[in-house]
């Protein structure tokens, strides 16, 4: 794995997860059928995975295992994907498209849309409590504490309410680092705590690690924002434009464009310090975090 | 706990466990404050609490501490809230009363109601990850897995897209059985098991349990379908008479009111007869039973 380039090992980690992603999720011939093709219909054949490229990245630094690391990308990338349908909803953004598709209340109805991202929530847990996952169990009860955390009503789905009370609202730039650091962050940073606990890791490492997640969960939203001013449609694959058009306040609206890229390279830069700080390899986590900034470099 | 009668026991469990969510749920002037205040207006004040009563019952059987069970009581009723708040929704049944107050999206909006069951459900998973809640952290996960498993599209969420899909459908007995196994039956099973796994019980007498629990999840649906056809809303606390409106089957639309009381008395006399079989103190268990069967008899 560390003698593959970059592009190379971020398409076998994809694969990876794909694969491990199609081999895990119930199948579409079990009952109930409509409930599980529509959950693998959310989540397979999509999406940079960026979460569970941070967890392998953060993994190979700690030594864990390449199957356990699987089983951690399957249930961030659950959790990550059971928002993202409930956050197409009518009643959240109504957005039609995803990934290039159209989003799963469209292609199926509200009502399945609705259960496909309870169940893919409770899938992340259902994959990550699974027996033998650990050895080490206390460090399976912190991988699945992690994730909760991350996700829950001080994490990710705060973030969304967060979010949500701020459409049409004038935000300062302190407010929106604050939702952002809950409705994306969160996330991105477990990921990474995630991939280091999932191994051996001092409590030292985890704390810059820690800071490290928490540079690039923000400097992806600064990306994302910016790409949502300035990407078209089709090389989203999702609405280009809509945080403008539903009147959402975004670093670019806030900072304007240029101050917005600026940002992002600050982030950059203070991740990269972060690592380099750490006396062990971190070449994944920094090819990483230079990735995100090139999507709209 | 033991020279209690039931109904004082029933009372004292109800009151801790009301005790436990005010204090582990995020308090309402927690940012963000709104869906605080909303996840806690979802779950405090009201319901029966079934499971957690299922859970402090099995957990005297295995000895489990008061502190691990009410824990485990939260976590069961952050489920089972969540699939209530998200079931109300429009898109699902679209009921505006739930434990005698206006639902989540009536009293907030459909957003907020979206967001608090996400929140609870991953608030259960956030409880039970907790540092130093088991000793034995082996056990910890046997008690997510237990949770997570009978949460997801092979439990409670399956069931609720059975259900959805049966609309206006004619269903067989074995058809209407496999759904309410799912629907509810899954966590009340789980609750029994999540108590008798908090302590120490062993795999001959948890097998006994998990068909107990099996046959009050049952009883308990066989019970609630004869509520909703024969008891007004003032009385439930919730709409009455909606399967019948809805067009959804249940026992007494398929067996007919007397059989479906008859059905209720068998599988009320088998839930009795598997904890005779145990030999230990099955008390709290059986007095549960005798008070499903009482909600109508």
């Amino acid at each position: 794995m560390s003698e593959m380039k970059f592009p190379e090992w971020m398409a076998d980690v994809q694969r990876r997860v794909e694969h491990a992603l199609e081999s895990r999720l119930p199948a579409g011939n079990i009952a109930p059928e409509r409930l599980h093709q529509a959950m693998r219909y959310a989540t397979l054949g999509g999406g940079k995975r960026v979460r569970p490229l941070l967890a392998f990245a953060a993994g190979e630094l700690s030594g864990a295992p390449a199957a356990r690391l699987e089983v951690i990308a399957c249930a961030l990338e659950c959790i990550h994907v059971y928002s993202l349908v409930h956050d197409d909803m009518p009643c959240m953004d109504d957005d039609v498209l995803r990934r290039g598709k159209p989003t799963v209340h469209v292609q199926y109805d509200e009502a399945t849309a609705l259960l496909v991202g309870d169940a893919l929530q409770t899938q992340a847990f259902d994959l990550l409590s699974a027996p033998q996952l650990f050895e080490d169990t206390a460090a399976q009860v912190k991988s699945i504490a992690l994730l909760a955390r991350a996700s829950g009503s001080r994490g990710m789905a705060g973030g969304q309410a967060i979010d949500l009370a701020s459409v049409g609202q004038s935000l300062s730039r302190e407010e929106l680092e604050f939702m952002h650091i809950h409705k994306t962050g969160a996330l991105i940073r477990a990921a990474v705590m995630m991939g280091a606990t999932a191994g051996n890791t001092d409590e030292a490492t985890l704390a810059k690690l820690d800071h490290f997640g928490k540079c690039i969960g923000l400097l992806f939203q600064v990306v994302d924002d910016i790409l949502d001013e300035v990407a078209d449609t089709a090389t989203l694959g999702k609405t280009a434009g809509k945080d403008a058009a539903n009147d959402k306040p975004t670093y670019v609206s806030i900072l304007g464009l240029s101050k917005a890229r600026e940002l992002a390279k600050e982030l950059a830069a203070e991740a990269h310090a972060t690592l380099t700080a750490l006396n062990t390899s971190t070449r994944r986590l920094a090819e990483i975090t230079d990735y995100i900034v090139s999507r709209h470099f």
